[in-house]
């Protein structure tokens, strides 16, 4: 039920996970090839960003976009994690995907259903002007496709008053877990109901603010997170 | 948008957080209150744990459930993460619950409404056999409630095969966004929806596995994961 995670390098051909990184626990859940793994980064809304300063980590929620090789964060350059982040300390981010929780006849077999990736590197600064407005924007579209046409796009003070962060995916692996309980075999007689129940982020109705009253646009009405 | 976080002490009376550690950016989202830090943990279902080993950070999904002041996780005794993890190296658990989305009129102005932990700290194991099994059963309820009472408990063997570990919340801190969009002034006359999208974790129809007829207990097809 715990998930265990190691790395592994895409050379841009078959990818091979190298000795040292190679998932070790699990290992049939490890996913290594790049589809896999923009699939769940292009469906995930925060990931958890790990870093260390002064020998303390960090796990902290942020949202992120994809956009080809890159990985896009951002946040104020007034934030220490911001700026140590800008300097290159390493970190990686995971995004996990709940799919459901597993229900088996004992204790011991209890599992969740979860799509995960970690990806590894050093984030760097995006301080181009159109770089950095078209992360922006990858970022408005990541949370709401069909967002970013309609809202008025950051003005030189706002793209000041933000850094933009890249990682590029260099180290990446996705971890999967489907189907249904894996019960020890004298366990079948037992009567315990046992499955799958499968879990979802789902929109509920939209809440104008009260200064709007405008009809929601058609994809924030009918907005869908998961992948079905 | 950005979500962030420093640490704070609770020393049992009125939590005040010291200046090292005080939040600054978004002052106004922090939260030191135990109360609060425990209705998020107990929502939660997926934890995020960070930790560093020589020197790479990484953070990785685990399963927790929180029993008073200790926070339980677990995994394989034959998991390295899970050994280091053992041996207290500095670890930080996030628990993140995300609410919804915010959409201001303005690129820039987007946010999310979501609810977070950070509870740092170093876990030590669980082997003494009742309070394990206490640990473990924990796991199961956050889970599911209700569940623990209808499964098999944990065989000498199994709890042989499974790592206990207790985080004691020491220090932490909660982190929350509620509320409409905060649009700049002179973008209130643009004629852009604005409103938050309420988003929450549910839970579909069970799926019963293929060696399993019984129906659904009331617990599994009742099931709810969010506080309303």
């Amino acid at each position: 039920m715990t998930l265990y995670y190691n790395k592994v390098r895409d050379d841009g051909g078959k990818p091979v996970p190298s000795e040292r990184i190679r998932v070790r626990r699990r290992a049939g859940r490890a996913r290594y090839d790049r589809e896999a793994i923009d699939a769940i980064l292009d469906e995930g809304l925060v990931g958890h960003v790990a870093f260390a300063v002064d020998d303390q980590p960090y796990a902290i929620p942020m949202l992120y976009a994809r956009n080809g090789n890159e990985l896009y964060l951002h946040g104020s350059p007034l934030s220490r994690l911001v700026g140590e982040m800008a300097d290159g300390i390493k970190i990686c981010l995971t995004v996990t995907l709940i799919d459901g929780l597993v229900l088996a006849r004992s204790a011991f077999h209890h599992s969740v259903n979860y799509r995960s990736v970690v990806a590894f590197g050093s984030a760097h600064p995006v301080r181009d002007g159109d770089h950095k407005r078209d992360a922006l924007r990858s970022l408005v579209e990541r949370m709401v496709p069909g967002r970013s046409d309609d809202v008025r796009g950051p003005s030189d003070d706002e793209l000041e008053a933000t850094e933009v962060l890249a990682l590029n995916i260099e180290e990446a692996s996705a971890k999967i877990r489907s189907g249904p309980p894996l019960d020890s075999g004298a366990d079948y007689v037992l009567q315990t109901w046992a499955g799958e129940l499968p879990l979802r982020l789902v929109a509920g109705a939209p809440v104008p603010d009260s200064r709007c009253a405008l009809p929601a646009p058609g994809y924030v009405s009918h907005y869908a997170r998961a992948r079905d």
